[in-house]
């Protein structure tokens, strides 16, 4: 298993090494029932495992915030917190999105995870979907130099079609990534098919696989699909893998 | 089947109808992919059918409340609609879930559904869970005379103490009601055993049962358990099994 991740390193086209593909990594802690000790702990890997940020609830921005700034990673840069926005339903008000983004902004997080208006993408309600997401947009890119904003699409309950719609208002709402998954819905998390199909359709906007990416082999599938970014709670196992096999 | 849940009507201490149970029922529809179409249709089961009220996501609010407003229910009442807030994993900022309700009784809501910072109630941060509480219901009692805050505490993560502390927080915080589950939980949604333990710990806090409930059987035995409402999206079956019962 490791010399296959090895090869599949090696047959990238790019030099890939363990430590490129920790810094595609959102080390991620979203479950409701996590406490500010896993937090912290969260944070030390970050910083530890070279991640490019950790990932965790508008509750825990400030706390993450403050250890990270504290610190720079073995990568040689702060990694920065990524705070999810009107998660994981995303049915809230957009204005209240727009709020929660501004707190977080206060709070220290310098990325922002908004889940998509998901019954007007699948209602076919271009100009609500967009709209939404350029209320978040602006309050992201006015306040904060360099903010960026990615949008969960929640890929796994969508079709084609309303996939390629929600990469139009993605674009229309001035958004910097879509992402695939919450990984909180039960019809499950990123696959490859859906990454290449965001990553034809959204480019020039990025792409964040998301949801259900626990192992090495899975991780680079995604990224050879063409996501440039990695959310995931198993970012460690994955590294962990990845230098194992290229040792 | 019908039978047995006559039977069980009989057997409670007040004459329970199929009727009396539909006015406990809060009609649900949560799901991130819901439309505004099946909202429309939600609000009429909720009418045609005599439920206590509508429980939408923010962004349907007004259109609910706009839809229910119109009209009476065959209960000579109008349904109110209900609103879930930091939902479903409670780890926003207070004050996002304050401003969340807020915008939330402006577009028509009279019953507001809390996530409780469960982290912080794992954590044994009694305080921290106490203001989080009451930071909405501050909201929701001086917006709104007559408006009604339940805390919903996810309890199938909880421990018996951790939910025991809860109940204090729940006190504390000023809320009307405790809520077992989101139904969004993996790790399941509202048993019995935890209706009855909420039932003796909140009183004379109110209690919801919420999370899986889709039979009449178990919509009764929660009722039985103490709990004075049902949230549930399987109300239109659960009134056609008593009312088949019934007859």
């Amino acid at each position: 298993m490791a010399g296959t991740n090895s090869d599949r390193l090696a047959s990238m086209n790019t030099a890939v090494t363990a430590a490129d593909v920790a810094r595609t990594i959102e080390h991620t802690l979203l479950r409701p029932e996590a406490t500010a000790e896993q937090v912290d702990q969260l944070c030390r890997e970050t910083l530890e495992l070279g991640f490019h940020g950790a990932c965790v609830n508008p509750c825990y921005v400030r706390r993450a915030a403050e250890l990270l700034g504290r610190c720079v990673s073995p990568a040689g840069r702060a990694p920065v917190v990524v705070c999810p926005v009107g998660f994981p339903l995303g049915a809230n008000l957009a204005a209240t999105k727009a709020d929660e983004a501004r707190r977080a902004i206060d709070d220290g997080a310098r990325e922002f995870d908004m889940v998509a208006p998901i019954g007007a993408l699948i209602a076919g309600d271009r100009d609500l979907a967009s709209r939404d997401i350029l209320a978040v947009a602006e309050v992201v890119h006015s306040a904060l130099p360099g903010g960026v904003l990615k949008v969960i699409l929640e890929t796994a309950v969508l079709t084609e079609a309303q996939i390629i719609l929600a990469c139009r208002c993605a674009a229309e709402g001035e958004a910097d990534f879509v992402k695939t998954s919450t990984g909180f819905h039960p019809a499950g998390g990123a696959t490859v098919g859906h990454v290449r199909l965001l990553h034809r359709y959204a480019s020039p906007i990025k792409v964040k696989a998301s949801g259900g990416i626990r192992t090495a082999a899975t991780a680079l599938a995604m990224l050879e699909a063409g996501a440039a970014r990695i959310g995931t709670s198993s970012g460690a196992a994955i590294v962990a893998e990845l230098a194992g096999g290229a040792r």
